[in-house]
């Protein structure tokens, strides 16, 4: 089970272009889409047969099934039977709303069939911010969306996991100081680690002289995070002050269920342009991308192995705060009825 | 559940040479290999420890199991247990009616063990007429026989699936004179294509002019379909006269089914000598393995696809008629109780 | 079900070196690792979110979890949570008792967690005997244990599997004279095969100049299997002689479950050194290898194809006598009521 009502990420606005994409999200089959420049999305069948539509072709009014020949609408209507005049009315196949905002195609799959969304998909407008650059990816994780907002809710896990990248001395994050706050359906987290040495990867990419003042400022939403990481020479400015300077790193991740064992991860990172070095974005995406796939690696060992003791309790410990708080709105969301 | 009581094509006869062949038919896993020159079929399993008898070896007399030496004759009957004098009667294994015949090895699975044929395998005279000739290949397919079935008996799909070799303009394919008839165990499909213009494949092959009378003439029966397809120059000649010249291919199509939800597909192609191309039928070989490829690639995800849409109903169409009919014969001959 | 409270291998002491591995046995899944000079056995879950210890670091005290970096002891105890200074009891994990021995490393799985075994593991001295070198490997078996004990006990299938290395002439096998005797918890067969021809492996490595006595010794118990083979110049000496003159080898086989249908396989081979070929143990070794792959490749193919004819029933032969009072032996052990 799943929060449906909600906006999802289905994909990035630039992976739309001549030919549709296939993707499973939260359990259903999605064939994605560019018609007349708008982004659209079907269930994956031809009514027909249940042939993908993913495998067609694209035309000037839709998707065109490529067995038979039917011929589908953005919003699902068959406009087209090879073979036959008529057109029965169950011949339509579902349409899902979609909206593309700041580059990000995003989905509603919605509790009922045909719904519309009740607000408008969210904005990141670092995207289309002229101070910053981005660049991001697509993952697909053997793992349960749950574990991946763990992950990123909990960054104490920087100095374990990503010891070699943006992680540094293990002390340092667990050691931060931390605030936890929460509304009904986000959690924030905002880590403060004054005065301390530069990870790797920040010496990597920004002029530091010295020891730094760093944050890490992380944003729960129900379908995806908002991560502000970034330092400034150590004293330099108020840690508190949300136009403070120094290295910006401004992560989004849209975390997408695919089935309940599997999870699409759609992340970008943007940053503010460092005038000494212009482009600086590919060294931090590959940094990223890196800390990644170390995350992917643990997470899905993680998974596995949790199916492989059925009966052991977890113990929880006080770097859970955050992670917990987000479950619970989740499960709130889901409909799942809640224990305590 | 499939048709028990039917000649299934086993194998081509040329896959039997000195090593015997393991192959899983209507889920029954079997051994097929040459004894003394005729083709024989045992269940795969020695009857001591179930090693499969595939991984033997063959005797002037039998097959002998490749772990302790057991040797069965093509009847089944165990003729040798090294370590004892002593063979029980039980340690005979199942055997298969066989019947090899133009150049295609038949098996009879039978509803129940040890009943014998009652009609001789059928006939394909091409394979042997001197006037043709034919080369084959065996296909595995993650997909039920009976979407092979639709796929062939519907060559509607031609201008959207094949419109790169045989295909061609997909309004041709769709507005041909079409003829839907039928007895207890087969189905005809003779579709006219007068005046079109040659499809690629057809113009690699033969010395067309201009435009071509096509046709396309199916036959379903149970286990098999034989699709004889051509053209000849526009108006010369009467396309219901059995001898008329131009160019033809005989397809030979044994669908025989693995388990519930895989098919094995023996395929050959024959085709009439052109006069000025001694070789075609390489060429044809290839055109057709390449059409193959395409319907299987469209056929596997078709069947995986109507997993993930287990509650959709599909729409019935026009061009479903001949396909209808087959899966009619299927399912009565299966014994499984019809629905109208 | 297994028999659990045994002395099972987990290892080879060569393999535990500054990483830990990860390994299932008898559907544990068990990280192994050494802590100051010691081997240690703790189940493969972090208590905290279930990550497994394996993709953990190897400090002086222990394995710290890779993900948030508790710390835990040789004996299961968590030395350390990153965060927190209270350490709940039941954020340890479950121990094992191991043992090294003659560089095996040995596992008490144990019926119920905690109890302690009430024997020591058992000795293989060739392993440190001077006068012997060996060499062996681990192998995964997609197979469950007892159809390799069944392989083992019964070698008149060296004969047929493994004609081209140790078997020669099967005659010579299924003739040979064959002892069986047995105790509750151990089952030998002694075979004897005079005044034969030497099979290749044994030219290779050995100056034989003409025919030979052989021996098979084969000792099999609950958890592992002890097979001396060997051959001396035919009439050179007393087959009884437990110090007779020639060319031994010393296989030692620990068949330890993994799940109820795959193994692990450790294997070594010690043979008595040749004066005039100083290095011949990898000779003897690669030869060991290819058979024991030859006996892979059969017993998983069997394996496989048991579960194809689930309704068939096997036929006992003549040979099986070791290997069934083996299997009796196995069941009482595992706590599953006979049927005799």
């Amino acid at each position: 089970m799943f929060p449906l009502d909600q906006w999802y990420v289905a994909a990035f606005a630039w992976e739309l272009q001549d030919k549709p994409i296939a993707r499973t999200l939260l359990n259903r089959p999605v064939v994605l889409f560019r018609s007349n420049g708008r982004a659209a999305a079907l269930e994956d069948r031809c009514s027909h047969r249940h042939t993908p539509l993913s495998l067609g072709s694209l035309e000037s009014d839709g998707i065109r099934c490529g067995y038979h020949g039917l011929l589908f609408d953005p919003a699902g209507h068959c406009l087209e039977i090879p073979g036959q005049e008529q057109i029965p009315k169950q011949a339509c196949v579902r349409a899902y709303p979609v909206e593309e905002r700041n580059h990000i195609v995003w989905i509603w799959m919605g509790r009922t069939p045909g719904t519309q969304p009740t607000v408008s998909a969210p904005e990141h407008s670092w995207h289309d911010n002229p101070g910053y650059e981005f660049k991001g990816d697509v993952y697909h994780y053997k793992a349960p969306f749950e574990l991946i907002n763990d992950n990123l809710l909990d960054l104490s896990h920087l100095g374990y996991v990503h010891v070699k990248t943006i992680g540094g001395n293990a002390r340092i994050h667990v050691n931060a100081d931390m605030t936890v706050t929460h509304g009904s359906e986000w959690v924030r987290v905002v880590r403060h680690m004054r005065d301390s040495q530069p990870p790797p990867t920040y010496l990597d990419v920004w002029p530091f002289e010295g020891r730094i003042d760093r944050w890490q400022d992380i944003e729960f939403h129900v379908t995806y995070l908002l991560i502000w990481t970034g330092g400034m020479d150590a004293g330099s400015g108020d840690l508190h002050d949300p136009n403070r300077s120094g290295f910006h790193m401004r992560g989004f991740h849209g975390i997408t269920p695919e089935t309940e064992a599997t999870s699409l991860y759609f992340w970008t990172i943007s940053s503010n342009r460092n005038p000494a070095r212009p482009s600086m974005i590919d060294a931090i995406h590959n940094a990223t991308a890196f800390t990644f796939e170390e995350d992917r690696a643990i997470i899905e060992a993680q998974y596995a192995n949790i199916a492989r003791f059925p009966e052991s309790a977890m113990v929880g410990i006080h770097v859970d705060a955050a992670p917990n708080r987000a479950r619970r709105i989740v499960t709130r969301l889901s409909g799942i009825p809640t224990e305590s």
